[in-house]
């Protein structure tokens, strides 16, 4: 039986449920880790489930960073040294890059705190995570306050891409199966993916599913 | 071996492998069906796998809409009615949902082209997909302009939620599993979600992993 859910019964949820819920409830996130570098040099690890896609040509991506009603490193990081890493998750790290979430203080770096190791290149001053398989480097680009609720959507443009070596199909396709890449459901539902299939792409001459 | 991919490398690929391989390079995305409905009491239904998490407390969701170069039915009929449905994609109308992206000429509804059916509410003028399980009926909130690449982040708020009695955990989850969810890497390799692990909530007292 499906069942109806009304705006007031989710307010009267208590806090923990309501967050599972919510963040559950539309499917899968992608699972990645941005990392960055304050004035000092000090790193910055943190995991988000809120990465977007922005354009191809030129490559943008974006993220949403929780409101600036407490301190946020990688917020603070990526307007300080305009740059940031994107590090795709996968099956070997994803206990570590979930425990990046935790709230450390100040000056610990989650690196240190998790065990992951940070990997600098020449074009980027922040830190990669030497143990992702699919790294991407981007310069800071522009940033949106959410009216509603003080989020905030950060975009950056790629400026170098770090990945194995036979990582793309002549297609351009990445099979993230391939690499272990996981998925997460809310905050803390961990899925490996399974290939279904890969469709052609969609003309209005097709015919209908159910013709 | 690793290897670094720079952003002239980029451009010169040529353009759907480029759109595939920096679609499907981030990984996972969320799959599903936006509804809307024009001032004509046409329908639209168009599949996105840009869907990001704003709010849980007021809930919010946002996705991003390609550069307003063309008519987007979505765009234009979300400013007309103020209102959207998102409805998650599942496994037994995937490639129903896939074919949604098709150029249909306006006036076509994706519905009738794919055989999915519209299913209204009391609440809501725009309509909901009745083969999906788990739908969130929106209210338009807000628009932020991308300046980088003239994309639109759309912000909405969640007025009504339609899922199956029993799919909300003790804990607020809902088992993604358990309603076939099924995420999107790029725009065209469809996977299924096998379930890892749920992670405790991460404590910065925790060991380290490699302690």
């Amino acid at each position: 039986m499906e069942k109806s859910l009304l705006p007031e019964e989710l307010a009267a949820m208590s806090r923990v449920p309501r967050l599972n819920f919510f963040n559950t409830l539309p499917g899968i996130k992608p699972a990645v880790l941005i990392g960055t570098v304050d004035g000092r040099n000090r790193t910055n690890l943190a995991i988000f489930n809120s990465l977007v896609h922005i354009g191809s040509n030129p490559p943008y991506l974006g993220f949403i960073m929780r409101p600036l009603t407490v301190p946020r490193h990688t917020y603070h990081n990526i307007l300080e040294r305009g740059a940031f890493t994107i590090n795709v998750v996968h099956r070997d790290i994803y206990p570590q890059a979930h425990q990046t979430s935790a709230n450390y203080e100040w000056g610990t770096s989650e690196f240190t705190a998790t065990g992951l190791t940070p990997q600098f290149t020449d074009r980027l001053v922040a830190p990669y995570v030497q143990e992702c398989h699919i790294k991407i480097g981007m310069q800071f680009e522009e940033e949106h306050r959410i009216k509603a609720n003080g989020t905030v959507l950060m975009i950056g443009r790629a400026v170098e891409i770090l990945l194995p070596e036979n990582a793309i199909l002549p297609s351009g396709h990445i099979n993230l199966e391939d690499w272990g890449t996981v998925g997460v459901a809310g905050l803390d539902a961990y899925y490996r993916l399974e290939p279904l299939e890969r469709l052609p792409y969609a003309r209005a001459s097709a015919i209908a599913p159910d013709n």
